[in-house]
């Protein structure tokens, strides 16, 4: 497969996503193709280390004549703060963007949900381009939640406001480091997890290591990841029923990543010990047999740890789970599976949840 | 009339303005009446002067068994701030507000403003409730937009987010110095302005002053003036269209503002010079005749001064108008007025705005 394109239906809008090898070298082409607007104005935003590899050729894609602005923060889940919300709020000011000029996310999950929150909210909302460059990008990049964190509490202040097109260069990946594709592949398999089994076979006979990466085996994960999160947020994109479904091992996962400081333990490897604990109490909830063995052997295999850090503990990770934002009153839920691609959010008991976290904790 | 009952729709819901004597007494029976969910907390916005008038009685309406919270801003424009935004978020999470939670905006359009920026963003968006306390958030309260300010421009980052319900007590405005009710009022006429020559007729009857009101008048005058504001923002939420007739003196009126410094002149105050301005342009430009001086005489009477601050040259207001975020690639565009009652956006050669920018600053 070398190309795909996806439709999104959002509620203001319907968008497209287009992966193809080579496309950031022509973003004002594609954006011509694709948005149905002619912006005042481009605002690239986008991060250090990316800006290194790609800002080069995403901007030699534009005319000369076209105003292009560009802002790039520092790497990192820190920059998806008030600070830098400011600061790029100020530097579209400077640049006198309008209501008709363009932000464009080059970037990861941080710049993608920086500059998303940045777009809106500047004069009440501009229109924004996603091209991510991270593997967990596919996810972040679709579904139009954007947002920055607190130091209470990891995307506590956000909106929702989808993009008018994610363009995908699966090129751009190849120089993520390790960590970085762990990070991502863990949402890939959390999209088999709890909807495309078959997908979880294909990803089984297909990943044994992320590198040496064949572009028409990277651009179908892509594409058929990217289809089950789209299928999702189409159904639910306010998240008022079965888009709580993409938090599976999110809750446990996120717990994790605010206790050890964000940034310590990546996001995609925190969900991965998350994932196995909603396996485990999956299990204990309905009594069955999941067989998670057989899945989370192979994820060893690609370099990640499935132990809970040995300095948490139970009980601040469950105090931690209770002001998640999912959470309503206090009251803790978990996506659970009856089956594997069979989701379904489940009130866990405080006592049992302690129960299990206490005897992970201490294993 | 004793009491109003308006219904305004909103992309995302509809919602209900009740303007009623003695209901902000009856807060918490009201939001029960009228909005359809049952918040696990609620968390009033409010500022120091309004909380010294209402807040107590506010907080009685509610049983003492539900979770309810406060936070007290500083009074005026500066609390319109990315500094108060974060402040009041810190302190919704310390409260442990949930995506359930509702959120009360206890004032004028400052805590309107702002508690509604936090209301839409908190979370990606909980429910709020708009108690309106002065004149002019008759205007500010009903349409959506809610925003901070920065430093660079007024209103400049925000977002669109209905409130559930407009809880608009008469009574309330009794404490109202001289000046907020000119503020407020200015936005009254311009609704007759833009939309009513009948309101208008009947205000030049029954407004002579600011002060010893008659409760049915000035239920009627919030009403009227109100059901112009929600029948312009149905018709057009985003600003697309329509709504931009809203901004009728606000494009100089944001100009001086932003030259004085903001608070050193009321908004009101402010629109008033830009419409008696707006008026004059629209004599030059359509060559109509709009006897302008039978309104502004009555305006002069009620307090308003009708010139353009000495200290402001028209070389800095033009530049300012350039930034506004109505202007589109800083082309710069006014609301005239073909008649009373029928405004019209049209795009304003630079060089005739200068010029009689330059007679009216020179008067
Ligand atoms: N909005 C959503 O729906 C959603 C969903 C999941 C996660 N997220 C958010 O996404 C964020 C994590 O995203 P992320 O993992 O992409 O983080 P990231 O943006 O920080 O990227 C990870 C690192 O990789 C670097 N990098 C990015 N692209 C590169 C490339 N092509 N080559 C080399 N290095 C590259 C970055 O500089 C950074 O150091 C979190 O903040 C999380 O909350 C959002
Ligand atoms: N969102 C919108 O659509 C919209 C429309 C117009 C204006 N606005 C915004 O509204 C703001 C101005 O609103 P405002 O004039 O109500 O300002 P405000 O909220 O600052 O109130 C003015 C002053 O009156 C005091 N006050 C409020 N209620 C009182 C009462 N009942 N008795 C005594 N004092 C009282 C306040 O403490 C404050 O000092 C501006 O920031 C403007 O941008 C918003």
């Amino acid at each position: 497969m070398n190309g795909a394109k996806l439709q999104v239906k959002a509620t203001s809008h319907e968008y497209p996503i287009i992966i193809e090898c080579g496309c950031h070298k022509q973003v004002f082409k594609k954006i011509n193709e694709y948005v149905d607007m002619k912006p005042s104005a481009y605002f690239i935003i986008t991060d250090e280390l990316v800006s290194h590899h790609y800002l080069t050729a995403v901007k030699a894609s534009f005319p000369n004549t076209i105003p292009l602005y560009t802002y790039v923060i520092t790497p990192g889940e820190q920059s998806k703060s008030f600070c830098s919300y400011e600061e790029v709020m100020t530097a579209a000011l400077q640049n006198k963007l309008d209501r008709k000029s363009m932000i464009i996310a080059l970037g990861g999950g941080v710049v993608g949900d920086l500059a998303g929150f940045v777009a809106a909210t500047y004069m009440r909302g501009v229109p924004f381009v996603q091209i991510p460059t991270t593997l967990l990008a596919h996810d972040s990049s679709v579904g139009g939640k954007v947002g920055i964190n607190h130091e209470l509490g990891k995307n506590m202040v956000g909106a929702f406001h989808a993009p008018s097109l994610v363009l995908y260069d699966p090129e751009c990946l190849l120089t993520l480091p390790e960590k970085e594709w762990r990070s991502g592949f863990a949402e890939v398999i959390k999209h088999g997890f709890i909807a495309d089994p078959s997908f979880l076979n294909w990803l089984e006979g297909n990943i044994s290591s992320f590198s040496n990466w064949d572009m028409n085996i990277l651009t179908k994960l892509l594409r058929d990841s990217i289809a089950v999160k789209a299928r999702i947020v189409e159904e639910d994109e306010k998240e008022k029923g079965i888009r709580a479904f993409l938090n599976f091992g999110h809750t446990l996962g996120h717990a994790i990543e605010a206790e050890l400081g964000y940034g310590n333990m990546s996001h995609g490897e925190a969900v991965v010990i998350g994932m196995l604990f909603a396996f485990k109490l999956s299990e204990e909830y309905y009594g069955n047999e999941l067989n998670y063995d057989r899945y989370f052997s192979k994820l060893v295999n690609l370099g990640y740890d499935l132990n809970i850090p040995k300095t948490l503990t139970a009980e601040r990770l469950l105090e931690r789970m209770k002001v998640d934002k999912k959470a309503h009153s206090q009251s803790i839920h978990f996506v659970l599976l009856k089956e594997i691609g069979e989701p379904e959010l489940v009130k866990i008991n405080e006592k049992d949840l302690y129960d299990l976290l206490q005897r992970e904790v201490s294993k």
